[in-house]
């Protein structure tokens, strides 16, 4: 058995059901003061970069968990960019 | 030359470079109320089981890569769990 490979899948689902729970916070509480907006935006900058790497790679595991969180963490930063300019 | 290789550097720069600007809003504002403790617990869980990932490959740049992410998220969490205490 290929323990690395469980553990990779392990690890990729860790990251796509880690911004979850933050989109429902924001939604819930509306609240986002204490979030970086620098962050999410470097964060959904790597993430479209992880997505045209597995891309170039042909790799649908990069590719799909990347592209499901460019798009989470993509709402997120939306909802604090839109918080600045109420 | 590997364009491919090139992105996959960028994304992990992001990757790390990204939770910086987090850890120092949270030092300089302590303030932790919109931050979601149980993304950064899988986050945190994620970057763990990223860096055994990489330990079994014997990939020095993803070992690299998520054992720093792991610990700049740790210091959100733990930051986010001690506000939760007092």
């Amino acid at each position: 058995m290929d323990y690395a490979l469980v553990i990779g899948y392990l690890a990729s689902a860790c990251s796509v059901t880690s911004f979850i729970p933050q989109v429902m916070k924001v939604v819930r509480s509306g609240d986002t003061a204490a979030i970086s907006a620098r962050m999410y935006t470097v964060t959904v900058i790597g993430f479209a970069l992880w997505s045209i790497f597995g891309i170039l790679r042909q790799e649908w595991p990069i590719i799909l968990t990347n592209s499901t969180c460019f798009f989470l963490a993509g709402y997120i930063l939306y909802r604090k960019l839109r918080s600045h300019l109420r």
